[in-house]
Parts: C-alpha cells; structure tokens; sequence
C-alpha cells in the first residue's frame, strides 16, 4: 500500500547534552513534522511511503530532502520553491526539568508561501491508498489551510481514504481566526475517516455537548457518528506515584478498546504522538484486531520516548520483543 | 539592586558522557565558585551583578573573564594579577554511583596569593547594597582569609547588607589552622546579616550547645541571636525508598518557613547549595514573603540538580512554570 | 573611549569539519554581524565598546545576548522586542574549494521589524564618541534603513563621529529598490566621518566619475572631498602564483599609504574586513601615524583569515609579535 | 599474583547519545572480551594482569594492544598474527528500551584462526598462578576450542588454578555441533578449581538432575561434587516492582553465601558479570572471607552498570566507600 | 537516464581529526564502493541512479541502505542477504603524511558470498540504460567474479550501455589467480563501451605492446580497437615542485582531449577517481563535447579532494562556477 | 635495549578544532614531556622503554600512567607521589597564526616536590642501557635539579650511556638561578655520551669561543672535545621563500653528516625536537651510519609535524616507505 503525508517539515535544532542554548556552541540538526514522523515509522515498519510538503531551493532544503530519503521515506513528490524553512530549538528536559521548544519564523516558509495546484495535488495523489494530513497545517498560514482542503477535497474525490490528526496548538492561532480555524477543522473532519485526537480536542474544538456524568466514549461516539468517522484513536498520560503513565485507546463504530498501562521514560519527549498513530496505521493497513492494533501502537508510543529524534525509527522485530518481555534488557 | 559576590573561581574540569577522566581525551571546561554560581543565579533572574574575585593575567584568565560575562555577571571589578588559576576534575555519577571531585593545586592561585588593599575593596564595593561572602575563602589560604575579613569590615562600615555562606569543607583544612579557622568563622558572622548554613555547621563548627531532645528550631534561633544574624537558611536531603528528597528552610528573627518536600533526580550534582541560596537572595531582594521565598529557592535548587554546570541559569519563568505544575513535560 | 557600533546580529550555523551540509548533523551556533564583529575585536584590544541592535525576546535572543558578552562587548543598550533572528548556514571551503553561505529568512527579524525612537537612539548614543553604521542596514528592511539614517542623524546632531561601511551586498537589493538604496547610501556618506568600501563601491555604487587612466588615488580623493570624508580604508586580494595576497590602504585627507603584502591563509573565511576596519579604529582611537595604523589593522585581517568565527578576537600583544617577526611559529 | 586470562579480544563499536545506529555518522570504538574485562577489574584494584590471545598484525591489531595497555594490562604474551578482528555494534538501551548487540564475522579473525602449540601455551604461562578462560572460546570456532582445552590441560599439569565462565551463548552454537560443545565443556569443568554460572548452565547444558522441590543449593553442591569444583558463583536479577534487584551467591565446598540485594540502575549493560567475577577473583587472591567476597563483588557489578564500556574500572576505594555509605553522592 | 551501478559497499571507518587509530576512541562511519561513488555524484547532478549490491540482513545493512538514500541512490535494487559486510579503518594523512587504509576480512562479505541468479539480474536492469561495473569485483571473490560476468553478458543482450572502471589492485589478488584474474579482466572488456583506467593497466594487466620512442595516444587507441571501446578516459597526477597537478583526458574512437592541469589540495584523498568517472559519465549521458566533458570530470575530481567522505557530492552549479573562476573564495 | 628516560609528565590541554581557549569549551587533554615523547617514539619503532618520572597519587596521577602504557612505555618505574600536576594549554596556530602556549603553575608539582633517594634511583636503573635526560629538569625546581644530577652520577658510576638534550628554555629562569643553571648544566654534559642541542646552546649558555668567520662545525667540534661527548645532534629550520624547511645535523667524533632539506607542513607544532633525537637514538641503539640515522630521525620529525599531540607516534614502516618515496599519498 503508498501512503502519503502532507504537512510542513521544519528544522530541529536540538541541545545536546541536556544544556540549555545560552550553554552551548553546537547544535543538533534533524528535520520533523507530523506527517514526515508517521511516515518515518511507517517506512520502519515496511510501507512504501511518499511526502507531500514543500522545501526550499537550496542546500537547506536539499539538505531537508537527503535526512527524508534517509528515513525511509520517498521525497519524489516534494515541491522545491522558496528559500525558507521553519525551525525550532528544542532544549531537551532532564528528569523533572521539562523540555522547552523555542520556534523561529515560519510564516515565511515554503510550505507556508506556496499554492498546491489541482494538478500538483493530483500528480501527489497517484497510486495512493492512505493519505494523512496534520491538522497544523490549518493554523500555519492561509495559503497552507487552503492546500490542505483542496488535498482532502481532491483525495475523497479520488476515494483515497484519509487520515486527519488534529495537533490542535492554542498558541499557533491568532486571535481574530480562531473561527475560521474552527470551521475548517469541521471541513476537514467531514472529508476524514482515520482521526487522531483527545477529549479535548472534542469540548473545546468541536464543542460536542457532554455532560460530565456521561462517560467519555459516549462522546467518542457523539463525535464519530456527527463526522462520519470509521476509527477515533488517541493517547492519555497519568501520573501514578513518581512514574508516568501512557494508556492508548481505539474506536471503531461498534467497538472501543484499550492498550495495557505503561511507563514513560523520556528521553527525547517529542513526536511520540506520531509514533502512536503510525501504529495504529500499522494495524488498519494489515488489517490486525483492535487490540492488537492499540497493543502495538502503544509500544511503538512508549518506546519512541526513549529513542533520540522527534521521527519514530522502531522497527516490528523490537516492538514485538517488548510485547514479549516487558523486561527485555539486551538483544543480541 | 547591586550584588557583588567575593570568592575564588576555579576552572572545572568535567568528563563528558559520564566516563572516569581514565577513559577520556576529552574535558569540558568551565568556571565556578560559589560566589559565581549564586551571582549567575541572580543575573538570570534579573539582578545586577558583579564579581570580586582575582584572576590571571593570560590567556586563562582571560577565559575565565568571557564565561563570567556570558553568564551575565559583570567582571569590571575583577582583579587581574598573576599567572595560576586553581583547578578541579569532576567525573560525574550516574544512578547510584557517586560523582567524584580532585583538586589540583590552588595554594599558588591568584586568588589566594594576591592582596586586596583597603582602596581595592572600596573601589569594589561602590554602590553595592548587598554583599556575598563564600566560607571557603577563609580555608583556602592566609591571604584570601585576610582579605575575606577586611572586605567584610568594610562593608559594615558601609552598612552594606551581607551575606555569609558557611560552606565548610574539612578537608581543606590543615590541622593546626583549626582554631585559626573557627576563629575567623567566628568573626565573619558577626559582620553578616543573611546566613546559609546547617545544623552540622551551628553544632560540630561553633559548638552552640543543643541537647538532642531540644527541636533544631531552638538551635537556629540560639545561633541567630548570638550572632545578630537576620536570615538564616539551608536543605536538607533525606532519602525515601530509592527516592532523593530536598527540602529548604528559612528562619527569620520571628518565624521559620520549610519549603515543600521535592524529588530530586540528579544530572549534575555540583552548585545546587548555591542555587538555593540565590533563591533565597531572591526573595529578600524583591521582598516575597518568607513562604514564597522558601519555595522558589527550593525549586531553584531542584532544578539546578537536572542542568548542567556548578552556575545555576534557571529563569524565574521555568521556576513559575514549575511551581504552577509539577508535572509539566514540554513547554512551548 | 566608548563606541557604540549598529547593525543585525544574525546566527551563523556552520558546519563542522568542512563537511557540506547534507553531510551532518550537527551545526555549530554562533552569532555575527559587522558591527559585532569590529566591536569584538575593538574590545580585545582593551577598548569599551557597546552593540546597538534588536533581539527577539526568548531564549534564542537570550543566548545571542550572552555570545555578545562573552566576546566583551556591553549588550546593555540592545533592544529585547520580537521572536525572530535572521540566520545564515555556512560551509566551510577547503583549498581551492570555495565556502558557501546560504541566508534563511531575515525579513521578519527583530532588527528588521523594530522602529527606533528619537529617545530610544538618544539613550542608545549617551557618552559615545564613536559610532559604526554598517551598511547592509540600509538595504535588509524599509524600517532598518529609516533606523540607520536616524541613528546618523541624531549622531551627527550630537558630534558623534560617524564610521560608515559601504558592505554593498548586490544580492540583498531588490530591483524596484536600487534607486532609494543609492539615496541612502548618499545621505549616510554625508554623515560620515571615516568610511570603509573600495573603488568598486565608488564607481558603481556612487558613480564617481573616473577615467581609466587615472590613478586610483584620484578617485579615492574626488570621493572624500565631495562626501567630506576625513578617512578612507579597504583592503585589496590578488593572486600571486598560487598565493592569496592582501593588502590594506588608508587615506585621510592629506595623505594615502598601503600596507605591506601580506599571504593570506585560509581557515574560517568571512569577517576578514570587519577586522581590517577594526584596525584601523584602533589607529584612529589611540592616534598612531596612518602606517603604524595599516599595517596594524593588515595584520589583523590576514590573522582573522586563520581564526574561528566571524568574530575577530585577535589582541594585540600576538598582533604585535606578527608585527616583529613574520615567521613566528609558537609563542610561549 | 599473576593472573593470565585467555580469550578472545573483539573490536565494539559503539551508537554515541542513546542513538541507533542508522542515526549515527560516528562510533565509539573500544575492546572487549570476558578475559579481558576480568583482568581490567583486576589491575584497577591493583593485581598484576596478562592476557593471552591472538591480535591481527596491522594498525587494528596495534590499537587492540594500546587499548589493552591502557587498562593496566599487560599485552606482552599476546600473539601477534593474521589481518582480521571481530567486531559488535552495540546500540545502547535507555530506559525501559533494551540494549542491542550486531556482530560480524569473527569466524576469520586471528584468534579463531591461529593454533597455539604446546610451546606458545608454555611460555604463555610462565610465573602464572591464576588462569581464566572463558567458555565463549569453547564455541567461536574449532581452532579456538582445541586452544582453550590444551591450554587447560597444561595448566592444570603446571598446577595453576584455573578458573572458568560457562558464558554460554545459545546463539554462537551450530546445530551440529551441540553434543560437541557439551563435551567440551564438560572436559573443561574437569580442569577447573573455580566457576561461574547459573541454575540454567548446570540445568540445561550439563543436564545435572534435579527436582523442582529441591533447593537451588542442592544443586550447586551436586554440580561442585562431581566436577570437583572448589567455588562456584554466580548472580541472579529479579524485577521488584519497576526496580531491578541484583544479587550475587558464592559456594564453597562447605559453605553458600549471598549479597545483599542491590538496585541496578543500567548506563551501559554489558561486562557487568565479568565485573561480579572479578570480584569473587579479588576475594579469592586476598583470601577475604566468602560474605567479604560476595559484596565486593555484587557492588563491583552494580558499579559497573553505571560506568562506560565493557571492562570494569572501579577501584576498591570507590566499591568501599560505597560498601560503608550506599548513599554516598560526591566524593571530595 | 536510468544508470545502475554494481558494486561491494564496504563499511569506511575514518579516524578523525588526522589522528592515527590508537589515538582515537571515535570513529567516523560512513560506506563507500566504486559504483556507489559514481552514483552519488551522478545523482548530486539530477541523475536517476539505482545500486545493485548485496547487504547483510541486519542493522548494519539497513544502516547502509539509509546511507545510500541519503546520498540519493536508489536502494531498492540492493539484496538482503547475510551477516556480514566488509569494511575498512581509514587513517587520513595530513600535508606530506601519506593516508593509510587497513582492510578488514570482506571475503565473508554478503556482497562475496551470495549468488546473483539471472532472475535477480534481469530484474536489476528494469529500464536501465547505462550499467557501470567496477573491476574490484572481479579480485574479491570467485562468486563475485561470476557475478560480474553474468551481469554484464546479460546486459549486453539487453544492448545496455556498459562502463567498466579497471581499478586493479595488486594487493587482492592471490598469486595463483592472476591468470584467472586476467582473463575475466579481459572478457569484461569485451563487453564494456566506456572504460576508465591508465596507462599502466593497458601495459602490464592487458601485455598490449607497446614500445617506449611511441606516444601513449597510440597505446590508448590500440586497446580501444582490439576490445571494441567507444571511450577510454582516466587521469594522470604529476608534482610540479611543491604542487600536485591532477590532469585528464578522454578518448573517443576519433579524438582525444585533454583537461587543463589543476592544483590538487587534498583534505580526503579517497574517491576522487570516481569523482572523474562520473563527470565523463555526466557528458556522455548529456551528449557534451569532449572538451566539455573532460574538464567537467576534472573540476569533479579536483574538488572531490576537497570533501568529505569517498561518495563525490559537487552539483553541478558549483563546478560551473569554479570553471568560470578559478579562484572563486566565497558563493553567497 | 632498555631505554630509561627522566622527566616531568605534564598535562596538556590542547583547544580543539584551531579555536583559541576562549573560544571553546571542550579541551583536549594528553600528557607530554621530552622524556616520554622520545620513549613513545622509541616504543612504536620497537625498542622496550621506561620512564622515571614523579606522578600524584590520585585520579589525575592514574590517568596519566595509563596514557604512558597507552604509548607503550612501561609505567613501573614511576613514583606515586603528592597531588599535583604541572599543565599547559595550547592554542593550535593555523597557517601563518602561530601556536601559544600558556602554562599553569608546576612549582607545586609532584616531579618538582619529590626528592629522589639514591634507592630509588638504583633501582630505576636496573638493566638499563641508555638513559635519557631532559634539560628542562635542571631549571623547574631545586628538588628537580638535584635529582638530575644525582641520576646522571649514579647512572655514570653504573656504566650506563646518558644522553641529554639542551631543551633551554629562557623564560623558566628567574634571575638569580641563572649562574647555578650553567654550572648545573655543565656538570651535566660532563656526564653525558650523547647531546642534542644547537649552535645557540653552545655560544649563549656555555659560551664556547667562536669567531663568525668560522664555519659552525668547528664549534660544534670545541664543544665536543671540551665536555667529551660522542655524539651531538640538532635541527636546523629556515624559510624558503613560503616554506618551511628543515634539516639535521648529526656530529660524531670523526664526522658530521646532513639529512636533506625536507618541508614542513605543520599541523601539530610541538614536540618535533623530540621526535628527531629519538630518530638518532634509533640510529645508535641499531647501529646503522650516521647519515642513515640523520635521514630517518629528520623523516621522523617531518611527519612528527603532521601527527597529532606533543608525543611521536611514527613507525619505521612509515619512515621507510617515505624515505623510498617522498611524494607517496595513500598507502593500502
């Protein structure tokens, strides 16, 4: 099955060694995104995989397409215009010191400046089965928003089934659009059939009526019959003592189930979100159980806390080692 | 407000990537002293500072000087003279193995060898309302000892506020300086008005009488009254289960304040003392109550335990963020 | 003397090792600028000297603030408004291969968005006797270039003496703008005390008229009269054989004279000029003869050609040594 | 004493900063082997070491030898011959995510390749009155195989003790070569004063009968009974909780001790059973009581999973200081 | 233009910052071949290339896989197969410090030791029209060399263009093969249209006669005639005082040309014979003058000198713009 | 042969990647000193090396005798005493930068505190042959000097070949020493078989009588008569026109010979001194002629020049396939 992405790539600057930037000369370059991370885990795991974004002409974006390649994933079907990227520098937490994300400029990036042509998106489109598209990419720009619609519009036309991840970030929205955002959220979820998101998402974003009696996959399944959605995934973490803890769930439209309890030891804390939803891809593309799909899609989640990089690289052979040992302790 | 901070800096020596300095061809070098670390502390929290210290007249020194100002303390005051900086290696623990700390030679240092004249010290104390003194000025060596008491002596008679850091180190004391030593400790106190310290200090140091039924609240305030002292405070570390828990106090004349109870997780082990006595600083410089005062210095110094370096960068935004949420993961 | 210099400041990422881009993964921060750059090196020849620009307030502007510091020059007039830093990305040439720099955005810096008040450049310019314009601030932004002829202005109001680089960057103007660029340029010369540029800049630039056979003194003269100029100074390569040669001239209004030849041997390839222009500031400050000041100012061009960074941090007891022994192979 | 450990000496190279391997463009590179690692811990507590193996005549052979020096042991009875070394990646677990290991060939490398004669073994073990051999040699190839055995079967006739580590490796073994190996290891067993193992070698391998009502003990003592063997020791690992226990045992022909039960916090997992059995070798040389012993021991394994690379380096003040204070967190 | 290239990808494992093996404890990983190389610089100039090699199954081939993406070759022609890869320590040398390279075993390689079926062959040369081979395979093994043969007849039959790069190493080849290895060298060249090698080759691997008082041009075209070659191209290195000086030339069956001489500064001496290759390569697939192509092929090579790593990585916008100025310091 | 040499081990910490100290904070850390550069050189041509020096009793001290066993040197006969150890910190020059060295205080260092008993001595010299001393010895403390002497003595009534270098280094001198210097240093030579040193040495320190009109080799012969010394050896350095050039000069009683003027590219400057005299005394320990012995020991200092660290590491095998082919690039 070609699986295909759409979303903005952006360079990470990462701190090594646990300093913060004012403490350091070097940094660490890698590049990430919602759409390329799903497709990293994806690749890792055997599907054929394509990104749609757009990269500068230069030696930065050439750069950009190079670190794409290497994850696994195919960079045919990047646009290359522009002269900009987005970045941002990444000061990894330690223990209880949280992590701490400083973002430069993006509005002006190619993916942010550049139209996506009817012809563009359909050329992007061939021979996929599976596209994703990250719900960031409503919040970036206006130029971004549109391409997304036009993608899911064009891809439903085509039957493409589509996965929508909301990534919904208070902070990237500006005052005066928050209901533009709103409403194109709503849009994009009619045309989606794969969706990723929280609770929250539903109350705040969506505002779907719940009572605080009503348990929450009542309003799971609000949600999923208003929008006509075939899967609702997603993550919760907890504390519990000193240790945190990850549980994934997993809707389809007559059933929900829930991954076992595990523990979250950060490393790298960013892009594990994507790691859960690749995983998920996973089962739905192999067609597994529910639960073995919610199963391995956790794994893949807590295992990517402890790998460097915001793009998942865990491959099936280690995730099915873990479901086999929780206590595995070397592979030779 | 303007702080200057008298003490010696040395060049640290850290072994990267948790390796014994056997393993290693590779060093990290910084500058600290407790003096240093609690004027970056302030710095960072947006108070002037200025460093009384002795440096070098070569390229080392120079050194030294660039790392004092990038951590936003000014070196205007600094006397430059000599030609030897003292030194320490540290190999840093992990998990349950201890961090581990030698010394070179710092008898031939210019902070111990070079004297400071009455002019000196007024040149340096222009315009300063609060003054820090390190304990250990007063072991290192003759010279540094006189010029301790002399700058403390003067600023009295400025009626410049000061603050004493006990910081007593057995070890680098030589036997038959023991008296001398306590002596000058002794002195010291009476010229200071904040005073950071612990129960050891007031008992094995001093040897104000205290009977065991007595509660340690009773000898805090013996010490204070004895010595005028305004603002007495300090940690204390105990372990629960496999957990490391720090706890802060701060007594005034009237009343004494324990902060909450806090985990520590250890990335660098060295400064955290310093880190909450900055904290402490904090508070009084911007008069929080004594409650407010003890927390933020105690997170101050939890935190301090999770950066890297002896000089604490922390901002007063992350400590707020912090206090606001334990549990706080990313911030963005 | 105090001098206060004004220009962007923009983080340079470069990659290590002379390695491409596409070829790492890790970058190494630093920060630059003309106006950084002359003030570092005016600073580590014991001069005072403060940055006049804009810094986004986060941790990035944070850490340029500290990189400013530690190169011993006062960031304490430096405006904190914005998020955005300009950026460049540098790799490193070897030999014949030449390096590359590739600009991200800059548009939407700090620097380029920020107006600066009639108070703000007045609280900016108190005690300063010398002032550095850089030339690229006229051509980054409409507002840079209002707040570059402001600055003059004011400056000239107040009897700074005025430093002005031409630094004419083709690839920066746009098309539509070439003819305001030129005005600019003008009314800045009219400011200017002491200018830095070449015959280039004069001919093409300014459109002084010359004919062929004229000796390039005739130009460099017409040039100073008609902008009442007092000094005038570049620096000129050429290739002999396979050596790279440069040498330095310096004219005031009576007199013209040239360094000696000097062999330029590469290692980090860019603030060369700002090194040149920072010797010849030294001249200027400390009232040297115009050859004592040339060769001076020759010499740390051709030693910033083998040191790191754009920054030049050459002092001048090793300037001096070159000076007195050409062939100096280890300094003890 | 002189101790002479007999092994083979591979080349690792290790993923830096907890990456996989596909995520590195640089290795750290040290050597390690079971014989090897013993003798490191040995010489760090200050016992006179000799290693007999077989390194490759070329630059890779002369870096082994360095290396081998480094560690304070002695590389003057090693053979050098042939072109080729094994090699492993090992790509570091964090956390709850294990640790894995990749191997190439070593089928060709110089000690699987090279026969030791009667002579070599001879001069080999001149002076020597402690020898350790390690039971991956038993299986690595048949040259290696016959090497090990004859070179037990000399020491024995010399009257040294001789000490041997099941080290079984399911992995290493050919089908057909199981009755082989199983027999060869009983043949060693028969040369061997001193062993290490556990419940499973005496079970699985050397099929010794026993209940399941039994105690472990019984066990132990039948396999030292018939093998003649004089101690026997070995560790075990539970999980209580999220924590990891380790606990150390050693049998005398009268008497069977066991540790303390000591937390394991993992920084780099491998080596950490050679470090145990250094331990018990320690004991052993310095004739310290079998509790005495035991400690040592599981405190120099516990240690050794906190400090970098395969051969354990820790010296008797830090496993003492440890052994008087298990909270002990700088030492001054 | 599809091209394929057939080749062993060895593990290079480069010691860095000039040092010698026994100084480092870091290694740099990258993976290096011949048809690789080619690919590399063909793909850096908008080639469509594809690699026909054999990696192990396991992390160190995936690891080479990514590595082969990255440089952007397609892997997705490359076999799975095995556990081991053959790889080299590279010591770089420095001025007048000649490079030193050390081979590991490659005779276990997956490349050496699996059969290439006329299936997998077929299927390899799917729309390709350009096949290079390189002869190192032919002296690797006797499975390589078969495999090399059968490659290329059955591309022959396929009337796909063939390039064949001599690459005769003395040192591979065991003293009883050589016959064996000449003539398989010889039936290649019976296939091959474009080959790359010296004049050595054609004396003392192929015997063509050739007397002294003759010009080398009458040499080259003797081989082309006997073996039916379309074009012969390789470089020659000559010192001309203290400077090395790199020219090359190019046969067709009508002319021959040669480049302008070019100074050659070494930072990584490895590769820059297939750096010329692919840029004879890049004027035969664009249908260049010979001229245009052979000096192309020399700035390629000149620069690839220059870089890092033996995989050649120039675009062709920076050779353009070194054959316009030759001394060209800085590309904005 | 058993080679014994005497000196002070210092640490270096030498500033990475051409940046000046206050440029960098990493630092990478050797140890150095001319007795240990001589033995490693010796020791990687096969000759078995011991070194006689005082190292402190802490990590610091191990650290350093697992870096001289690293080299190959044995560390059996060192002292372990005290806790200091003298450093310095270079800042490598680049191209036409020269290097600079700072040192830090060695007064205290255990090599200049500890005194050598007339025991311990004997017993450093049992079964040696050539024993080699340092100059710089007799001018960094009283101790130090005495202990000199007191070798040198020792070592003559024992019969044992002593060979000293000049090493005179003005700036460690204080003035009122300089009369007990020169007399130290003659008594000295009065022992001594072997002498490196130049015309400098011999007209300044010892003010040997000489007339500009004669040549150079008359002078060298006074010396050698006067003090009786077998074998005198040095390098001379000149410029030609931009290259460096260098050249030996080895003197015997009958004979002086040259070794061809050879170039000098520098990439690591110090301890090139030491890498000729090793050269010579490979020559005398084997035996071969005088010019063969000028001609290895000047190729040895040549690429001692673009090796790494202060200690040379060259084997013959390099030397003679330099020597055989001077323009030699890569060997394989």
């Amino acid at each position: 099955m070609n699986v295909l992405a759409f979303g903005e790539v952006m360079m990470r600057l990462a701190v090594p060694n646990y300093k913060m930037l004012e403490q350091t000369e070097s940094l660490e370059m890698s590049f990430s995104g919602t759409g390329l991370n799903i497709l990293s885990s994806l690749a890792h795991n055997g599907v054929k995989t394509h990104l749609l974004t757009v990269l500068p002409a230069n030696t930065v974006g050439r750069t950009a397409r190079s670190f794409v390649r290497k994850l696994g994933v195919s960079d045919e079907r990047i646009l290359i215009e522009g002269q900009h990227i987005g970045s941002y520098f990444l000061e990894m937490g330690y223990g209880n010191r949280p992590s701490e994300v400083t973002y430069m400029d993006r509005s002006q990036s190619a993916f942010c400046q550049v139209k996506l042509s009817d012809e563009a998106i359909k050329t992007a489109l061939k021979d996929i089965e599976l596209l994703h598209i990250c719900g960031i990419s409503l919040s970036t720009s206006k130029q971004s928003r549109e391409n997304a619609l036009n993608l899911a519009r064009i891809a439903q036309e085509l039957k493409i089934m589509i996965c929508f991840d909301f990534n919904y970030r208070m902070s990237l929205v500006k005052a005066d659009e928050h209901d533009i955002l709103i409403d194109s959220y709503k849009k994009m979820l009619h045309y989606s059939n794969v969706v990723f998101g929280s609770e929250k998402d539903l109350l705040l974003l969506l505002k779907i009526e719940h009572s605080d009696e009503e348990q929450v996959e009542v309003l799971y399944r609000k949600f999923m019959r208003e929008y006509h959605v075939s899967f609702f995934g997603g993550t919760t973490k907890v504390n519990e003592g000193n240790r945190k803890i990850l549980q994934g769930f997993l809707a389809s439209q007559s059933d929900i189930v829930y991954s076992q309890k595990r523990e979250i030891i950060s490393f790298d804390r960013i892009g594990t979100g994507d790691a859960f939803a690749a995983g998920i891809l996973m089962g739905l593309i192999e067609d597994w159980t529910l639960q073995e799909t919610v199963e391995f899609a956790s794994v893949n989640a807590q295992l990517s806390y402890t790998t460097y990089g915001d793009s998942p690289i865990i491959s099936r052979e280690l995730i099915q080692a873990k479901l086999m040992d929780e206590n595995i302790d070397i592979i030779r």
